[in-house]
């Protein structure tokens, strides 16, 4: 086996999950999904195309309707280019997780140089290494009121002309961190004169909730770029759909990488399955009935749960402006890991470790507060609070 | 872009398909699939998943239960070990190509050697290609009465202490081709000797027609395995239970690599859909109401094709004692790939040019003989006979 494989970060949230097993009335908040099904007309759209005997090979890309559909979504939230150009930029992959992977596979050699913002969801760090890749992080910092922040001199100065791929996730899992219009357009900038490859993997683009873009999604890397710019953008079904188990998402890419990426589908996973891919198409032609419902929801949670969190004592944490996570420190639990595990077993409480992202986010802990009833949010803040004043 | 991905090979069956685009009663014969539907309780496993809403992540390696029921199905055809011994050396992947994947991410590093046996489906050459390895292949070879077969000495020569991986898929896909047990062993103790791993692509294991085995099954590298022995063996619900589309396969690993894998499958697509996996599930356990069929019908298309081509002058071909595919050398026409697009365009018959499989396999076509309507095939024949009379 590859040294590198072994060495893997193991997932420390699946760590914590083990010390839960079997116990019972655990309130679960350490997984980065929601805890309410995929509604039924989408489901209903896979089992439509089932019962019509859909159980064929596809194209690698993805279906030409779905890829029309995912065309028609990229223009109306970034109307600077018409539906029709982005056809022929689309790739289907096997869920957001896979794209990514893809886009390390199809630009980094063994041995390059990649930049990775941190704190960040594992895989991040992880795709680029198993292609063989030095990987370097550059973590955000905690300003005073408790907000990861990005300083973005320090970025600029970690990408050289030696830095093959730099990767970002905003809005962030798990900090909130978003970046600003000016922010994604200085990057560019930067990695224009570097030849650096941006991967933007933006799957919370929608979960946001700060009102401050005309298209009412967290600013992206497509509104401040050209068509032939060296950025791969990452999409998935999961967050705004309710589709996290359908393994659905996708790449807008430079046309040029289109082909490419299609051949190392073939050689991944040939392609996704045509009953997910055509209740993905629905799930698109009819997101007004889920996405901008959810993301309300999700609103509503997160003022439910970050006011509760805040009036603990030792709990530091920023409102998130996008996102389903609240990111927060616990004075004097350091050491995050053994804490998260303490909270599953001693409070009833499964949370993920901050640990997981970064070790600049060691002593914080993440709650996905994507809960059908937030009820359950207060339920979890009153179980930490009565924990910290008890047992900790 | 990396100069690799650029340098994949183009799927040349994909390029015939796209010269038939558009024209009207083109007899399909160049995919890799049956043209028959997955049975309805199959299906409908996944419906009714879909239907009480088992729509979240689920564990990288698999459901508990469907690696029971591949543990069981493997015991059934392989009983040297218990069916307890399997279920910790499993995992499940998102399509048999992406169980081949995983194993090259696992094992090669860039720069490493590996060995493939050709002619192989491209998938074979191109992932560890993509991993950066060093790839040779060594070449079947035709023997008089038009079967491909291997010098076994030339392979063992070939493998030496610094090849990292040895790439074989038998039953083969395109040539028919087949290890007997004493081959399979002899390279086993020869790489036990070289430090070399095996990756047996054994996805067509159930499709054998020979009845030379006690099981009815092709031999397999685990049949004279230790348990530790460096060896990955490959499967696939594609073709033995007509699910291609589904997406799902599984590996046998040593059990100190499924963890690790199970890791990497995490960074690569997380996990398969549950209700995919359920299906799947359904499908071993009612799996003799699938495969035996499937095989007494793929014998009988086999039987009603093979002669009517041999009866055809200028076509050379061996009986293919497994697989789905009558794989046969064309008098005179050297360049398959024109050939195969002229016989789609001519004559409306579509099959994969033999150059798709590797060099030493030009001049040759592959014709998939999965056919719900074995009159298809003896149509297809009379196209073949009559282009050949009259245009070629």
């Amino acid at each position: 086996m590859r040294p590198v494989v072994e060495s893997l970060e193991e997932s420390r949230i699946r760590e914590v999950a083990n010390a839960g097993m079997g116990l019972d009335g655990v309130l679960k908040f350490w997984f980065g999904e929601s805890d309410e099904v995929t509604p039924d007309f989408i489901r209903e759209a896979a089992i439509a195309s089932l019962n019509v005997g859909e159980t064929f090979y596809a194209r690698n890309l993805g279906l030409p309707e779905l890829r029309h559909a995912i065309a028609g979504y990229t223009h109306t939230l970034h109307p600077q280019l018409a539906t029709d150009h982005w056809f022929d930029r689309i790739a289907v992959t096997s869920g957001g997780v896979n794209g990514l992977m893809l886009a390390s596979q199809a630009l980094v050699e063994a041995g390059d140089e990649v930049v990775v913002v941190t704190p960040a969801w594992p895989n991040l760090v992880a795709q680029p290494q198993i292609m063989g890749a030095r990987v370097r992080t550059v973590p955000l910092t905690v300003a005073a009121d408790g907000a990861w922040v990005m300083d973005l001199d320090a970025l600029l100065a970690s990408v050289t002309p030696a830095t093959k791929l730099l990767i970002l996730n905003a809005p962030n899992n798990p900090t909130g961190w978003t970046l600003t219009r000016d922010e994604q357009a200085a990057i560019l900038a930067h990695c224009r004169r570097t030849g650096t490859w941006v991967l933007a993997d933006e799957v919370y683009e929608r979960l946001y909730f700060a009102s401050d873009t005309a298209n009412g999604a967290a600013p992206s890397f497509l509104d401040v770029a050209e068509p032939d710019d060296r950025l791969i953008v990452a999409h998935s079904f999961s967050k705004s759909f309710l589709m996290t188990g359908w393994r659905l998402g996708w790449l807008l890419l430079p046309k040029a990488l289109t082909h490419p990426v299609g051949k190392l589908i073939e050689f991944n996973t040939s392609c996704a399955p045509v009953f997910v891919q055509r209740a993905a198409t629905v799930a698109l032609q009819r997101g007004d009935e889920v996405t901008p419902g959810l993301v309300k929801h999700l609103q509503r949670c997160r003022d439910t749960l970050v006011p509760l969190l805040r009036e603990i004592p030792g709990v530091q944490l920023a409102e998130p402006k996008g996102g389903m996570y609240a990111f927060f420190r616990l004075e004097g639990q350091d050491d995050c890991l053994a804490t998260a595990k303490r909270l599953v077993r001693e409070a009833g409480l499964g949370l993920a470790p901050g640990s997981a992202f970064g070790p600049e986010a060691a002593g914080w802990l993440r709650w996905c507060f994507a809960s059908r009833d937030p009820q359950r949010l207060a339920q979890g803040a009153e179980r930490l609070r009565h924990w910290l004043r008890t047992a900790a």
